[in-house]
Parts: C-alpha cells; sequence; structure tokens
C-alpha cells in the first residue's frame, strides 16, 4: 500500500544533485527558517492537493527539514489519511508557507512521494526510520490511534494502544513524505515577488530559473 | 468578466438564512479569532483552488468578515490574479486557517463568488465599496499596480499611479469574493475533531450537521 511505482518515484537512479548554496531559494528559506525561529509554529505550513473528485483539500503539515542536501521539503503523516488517497491520484501539491514576523510567503509546488515501510529505496527507509526517532511522544502516538478524520472510535481503549519508543521500529502507519520541488514563489511584503522554476538536466540534476513578477 | 452566471450563484433568490447562533463552528471560529485577536495575522489563512491543468494552488488571503448574519466568509482579490480565473472552472475552494496560539485548524470548503463592480445583485456591490472602504491605503494602492504575478513591469511610474480614497468608487480591479461554506473540519489539537456538513432545505436554509472524529 505504501510504496509506489518505482517509475512514477522521481528519485529513482537519477536523483537530483543540486548544490545547496547554489539554489537562491532554497538559501532564502532557510533565512526565513532562522528568523522566524521563536515562533513555535514557524515550521507549520498549508499544504494543498486534489481529492478524487476534483476539489481542492487543505491542511496544515509540521517542516520536517530537507532531504539530505536536495531541495526536497519532507513533512510525515499517517498512511490511513485521505491526503494519501489523493496523492495517489494527483501527486503534484502546492505548500503555502507564511511567516508572520518577517512578511514572507513561499508557494512551493511539486510531486509528492510517501515513503512507507514497504517503499524499495532503502536510504528512504533509513530517512523514514530517522523522522520517527525524532518525534515526540505524543507525535508518535497518533500513529497508533484510530484512523483520523473516520467518526469517532468509542471505544477509549483504542486510544491508548502502546507506541514503540525512539529508535524502535516505526508503526507502519507511519510514511515520511516528500515533495520534489519544481516551482516556487515568493513574496517579500509589500513589493518583492520571485518566480522560480525547474528542468531536470540530461545529468538528472534540477536547474533552476529565477524571474522577476509583479507583487 | 467579474459577474457570474446567476444560475450558478448559490446567493441567488434564495439566500440561505441561518441564524448566528444555531451555527456552531461559527460560533467557535468566532471564539477562535477573539482568543487569537493580539496576533495581527490572526485573520490571514490559505486559500486553496485548483488550476485548469488540474493542479492545486494555495496562497494566503486575510479574512475580512463573514457576509452580513450568514455562515459566509470573505475576503478580497484582484480580479486579475490567477485564482479568479481558477474560480471561473472549479469555483469550489478549501480554506485552511490555523491559530497559532489555541492550537486550532478550520477548514471551510466551500463555492467561491467573486463580486466586482458589474455583479448584478446591488447589495452586494455595496457590501464590495464597503470592503473597499475598509482597506488600508497600503491595501489600496495594489489595485492601481499592474498585475500580480506576471513579469515585473520595469517603468517605475506604473507602480506610482493615483489611487482612489476610501469612499471614492474602488477601482475595477477589485473584487469582494465569499465562500459559500458548505463543510467544515475542526480540530482543536491534541485530540477533538469534529466534522460539518450541510443540506439546503427546501426553504433555501442551511441545516448544518456535525459529527465527532477521530482526531
Amino acid at each position: 500500500m505504501l510504496s509506489r511505482d518505482p517509475e512514477l518515484d522521481p528519485l529513482g537512479e537519477q536523483q537530483p544533485t543540486e548544490g545547496i548554496m547554489s539554489v537562491a531559494w532554497k538559501s532564502t528559506l532557510n533565512k526565513a527558517l532562522d528568523a522566524n525561529k521563536h515562533l513555535k509554529y514557524s515550521t507549520f505550513f498549508q499544504l494543498a492537493t486534489v481529492r478524487p473528485d476534483g476539489k481542492p483539500s487543505n491542511r496544515t503539515v509540521v517542516f520536517r527539514g530537507f532531504l539530505d542536501d536536495s531541495t526536497k521539503i519532507t513533512f510525515t503523516t499517517d498512511t490511513r489519511t485521505f491526503k494519501v488517497e489523493h496523492v495517489k491520484k494527483m501527486p503534484w501539491a502546492e505548500a503555502c508557507w507564511y511567516f508572520s514576523d518577517s512578511r514572507e510567503q513561499f508557494r512551493l509546488g511539486g510531486d509528492l512521494v510517501i515513503v512507507g515501510p514497504d517503499h524499495p529505496d532503502a536510504h528512504l527507509r533509513e530517512a523514514r526510520q530517522d523522522a520517527w526517532n525524532n518525534m515526540s511522544t505524543g507525535g508518535r502516538s497518533w500513529f497508533a490511534w484510530p484512523a483520523s478524520g473516520r467518526p469517532r472510535e468509542p471505544n477509549k481503549e483504542e486510544f491508548e494502544k502502546p507506541v514503540p519508543d525512539k529508535g524502535e521500529e516505526a508503526l507502519p502507519s507511519f510514511a515520511l513524505v516528500y515533495m520534489d520541488v519544481d516551482t516556487v514563489d515568493y513574496v517579500l511584503l509589500p513589493d518583492v515577488r520571485l518566480g522560480y522554476d525547474s528542468t531536470v538536466t540530461s545529468e538528472g540534476s534540477r536547474e533552476w530559473h529565477q524571474q522577476e513578477l509583479n507583487p
């Protein structure tokens, strides 16, 4: 259920290998994270996906860092959520991240890849386990609860099941998700706006193009 | 350009007339607005729409109050933005509103209606002008600037055009938007989640149904 068709997986054999310093929007995003780090919710952003009926869906998720040195942003999810169903049909999503102190907005678009326990890439499975090890006790306990968004389970014992500790094998419901960011729209209020899009070169690296836009 | 097909307009002749006190989620949202009002961005939420190519789009907008005594939420937009194009093809949108101090999330889904200067309903045109009158000088000046999101206009004078004052007729690019909210998903972290959906009765009022969900 959790593994994706390797042909749809943009990591695959030709993982883009762009350098950290060469990507302007990533430097800007890292600076915004630093400038707003005193706000406990500075790592929260809103993720839009599309439902099977074609309507949009939107919810708050928590940034869990970039994948390795790439421009892929990561977060975690429960494999039983509706968004995982959405991604199977339409993997492209858009994150909207507003930094309230510095008045910056990042809109990051790209394909989502769900990394569950059966993902074929060993390195990604390891990244998933690392993400589990970095979760708080409260965060981990969610993955043992009945499936979210479904009618409330009346049996309270179902919310009191034991949860593997940090370092122990993550529950099957736990997934790491990454977005292979391919477009970025950056706004610094009141009047700076930059658009970024990218192409994947024949060597498999992602080349970024920046354009000034009207705010 | 701004007026919508009246048949698609959920206001129309049979405007839903639900009472304020009878709608639980609206009371909860008003309480959250009050509990977080010391945060200048507490009225900011993220709005997801769907592009003509079927991909989701997501950006931050500012809540401008409920329309009259209804459960319709309002914000403003420039009629030249991409989101107005999206809404023509797929009017259903989802707002995600996270209140960082009280740890509450509201997801509000429903059709968007764009109210520009040519909207056939006089009361809505008046509500649009009221929204213009309530904008700050900086907020109003945006609507005289070159169209946002397009390649940067090099001529600086294009950003220095005079803007009508409060009380003067709003620029044609200015639109009020309302969402005729028909579903709500409410989360109070860590463990409360309520789902609301609604039906329109034969009298044209909206009847709400609440269900407890797994968090």
